[in-house]
């Protein structure tokens, strides 16, 4: 059972916006058990779409087209789809309704016959309801073959894969199961860890595959196997976990799974302790909170964060006393631990974690080399700083300090 | 003269990571005159990639490669290359050094001979040394068709990309010009934009296109062209500028070129005016002050960001009357105020902004609507709040909001 995974948009090709989509249908295909053969991005040309769409069907059993769906002349996927199949545009009601409501509820302009244009569909396609837009996904057959037309907007895009796609698509296929365990290692580069695995990856089953995904400080270890008994297919995974963790137990987090990303397994972590976490940024920049706060829930055990991105407001807000900024400077270990304790007793925190530095590419306020960071952590235990030297390369550095400072605070809740 | 770029890794089709060298290579090379015609994504997979190196040398004249060349088993691309050049593999002392030379200097695991091999290199192919990391770039000829072959890890890639294949490629190939021009827009939609310039659109001369990108609250339009005189593209470009400017000018920001986008437009006119910055986010959680410091030289203007996600940390922090909460709730007009009037104070800025909803997707301490949303201002000329309906998608919420609030600021500064 393969899939192709189509995404349209001159502005893909031209690197003006990263596509994100791909991956998100990829991890969704994956979890009903149908693998992703080929990604393919095209602009929006019709010889080129039509090619596209020969090959994919060559190639794969499901093909999911995304992009191209919008009112404006630039988007020609529903035409060139409907020319593909032999098919006519004929209006759908329920999607003009949908429109009309839209605009009734939420937009400001009056609706005109562009948006109207979007309850245009092929004739003989399922339509797909698209609650948060006006482009309607579509479902298209030939033979054992499925064609699924989706809008470019990423959250458009995800409801109706989660919502529409994989429910038909389950219920149309039979599929074997895949299965990926991720286990996430911190502290260690990939050959080290490949030296130390070698006798394992000699001796892996057939469907099994060992993959290394090295990034800034972490390299996630990937475990991925395909079969038709899930217990059975779960257990030869687990036997390899089993057989890698007593080698990398001084670099092993955690697992990976299902969305189960390091802040997540933090922030389930602090729910269940019933612990408080409040954070101090200066380098950083507000990444390291926004990291929790973008997933829903963080009301539970976020107090909040406080961004102190100018020397004075670490006073100002955060209280640091000036006196210790001036004799060690404000990257220094003794702003961190002020910065951290301070946001733990002004936020009522059990934790309290702060992040001071030198992103570059300037030194800014602090004679410390470009890349220098320290994190610090407040508990009721105590206080603690580390330093690090994160590299030359702003984006780089802000990236692995959110790492380093997510790596920290798992070891510290975990163990204490 | 088309390019494609291939990306090769399982992690990419299992959606385990999101490609984003396609997007920087398309841009770079397009600033050299270079189209690409597609990007594939495929699997660690020996036949496919070498369908795949196939499909593009009858495309393209040039094709990228990127990924697949890490020290371990995982990794096939070199020597798949290497056979599908009908080459062999041999030892290139330069890399060797330099491979020897990384380990000394960063690594603190000493060097095994997984990392020594990676200075192995197909014999005919032009080595791009890669400063940043062990993997050696590959450029192999076939004719008058170009293989190039690089690391995944991204800032390697760019490294070699900028140093290396660009001044390789302009040297190599006689190439037009691409040139785009972004106009950036804020509060209308893209249909609604259409019609304003429907006339426009079809009197446009062939070699140009004018495309949408809209994204929540946002509409980017482009215009791309191709020509072999820069000049006269330039200009040609320039007059449907003129052309188009006049309709959109209530809702025309600025233009998007070469990472102007409007924060970095935003902190320019700070910056020239004097003016300094302070942030109050509730349920933007830290993503409109990251979307700021995330560019070099913030200090210039920014003073700081307070995350006051939970209620009592409105009052705790940024010093909110809670008796105003209570009598108004924690997302209303009043406390959007009081949240911007007391970053403002906190932080001795000259600008605060503010902001506090319901992203989603329950509603937390208040009982407004999900999607309700208030962003406020306070400057010395006193205070603003203005009261939205973002929709009901969390991670919508979050962005429409710090798009509008960015929309919003770009209209205080620059009109007052």
């Amino acid at each position: 059972m393969q899939a192709e995974i189509i995404t349209i948009g001159d502005e893909i090709l031209i690197g003006q916006i990263i596509d994100t989509n791909s991956a998100f249908i990829g991890k969704a295909l994956n979890s009903i058990g149908v693998s992703v053969y080929q990604i393919t991005s095209i602009q929006d040309e019709k010889e080129h779409l039509i090619k596209a769409f020969k090959e994919a069907e060559e190639n794969a059993d499901i093909i999911i087209v995304t992009g191209g769906l919008g009112p404006t002349k630039d988007d020609i996927t529903k035409h060139t789809l409907t020319e593909y199949f032999n098919d006519t545009l004929v209006q759908n009601d329920l999607v003009l309704a949908h429109v009309e409501q839209l605009f009734e509820k939420y937009i400001t302009t009056p609706i005109s016959d562009l948006n109207r244009k979007q309850a245009l569909v092929p004739s003989t396609c399922n339509v797909l309801m698209n609650k948060y837009g006006t482009a309607p996904g579509m479902w298209l057959e030939k033979g054992n073959k499925t064609f699924i037309s989706l809008p470019g907007v990423p959250y458009e895009m995800k409801a109706l894969i989660e919502d529409e796609v994989l429910p038909k698509l389950a219920h149309k296929y039979k599929r074997p199961f895949i299965l990926h365990k991720t286990i996430l290692t911190y502290g260690l580069g990939e050959s080290a860890i490949a030296e130390r695995l070698e006798q394992i990856e000699d001796q892996l089953p057939k469907h099994i595959k060992l993959a290394y995904l090295p990034s800034l400080g972490r390299v996630r270890l990937r475990l991925s196997g395909k079969g038709n008994d899930e217990d059975i297919l779960s257990a030869d995974i687990q036997t390899q976990v089993d057989n890698i963790l007593p080698l990398i137990k001084d670099i092993f987090v955690g697992f990976e799974d299902n969305n189960n990303s390091i802040e997540q397994i933090i922030a389930s972590q602090l729910v269940k302790t019933n612990q408080t976490l409040a954070i101090a940024e200066s380098c950083t920049g507000g990444k390291l909170t926004q990291t929790f706060t973008q997933h829903s829930g963080a009301s539970a055990y976020f107090k909040g964060g406080l961004v102190t991105y100018a020397t004075q407001s670490k006073i100002d807000i955060l209280g640091v006393d000036q006196a210790i900024i001036e004799e060690h400077s404000v990257v220094s270990e003794a702003v961190a631990k002020a910065m951290a304790i301070n946001v733990r007793e002004k936020l009522n925190a059990d934790i309290g974690i702060s992040t001071t530095g030198n992103a570059g590419p300037t030194k800014g306020d602090s004679d410390a080399e470009v890349g220098t960071v320290y994190i610090g952590f407040a508990t009721k235990l105590g206080v603690k700083a580390y330093k690090f030297n994160m590299g030359n390369h702003r984006e780089r550095v802000i990236n692995k300090t959110v790492n380093k400072s997510l790596e920290l605070l798992q070891k510290e809740i975990f163990e204490n």
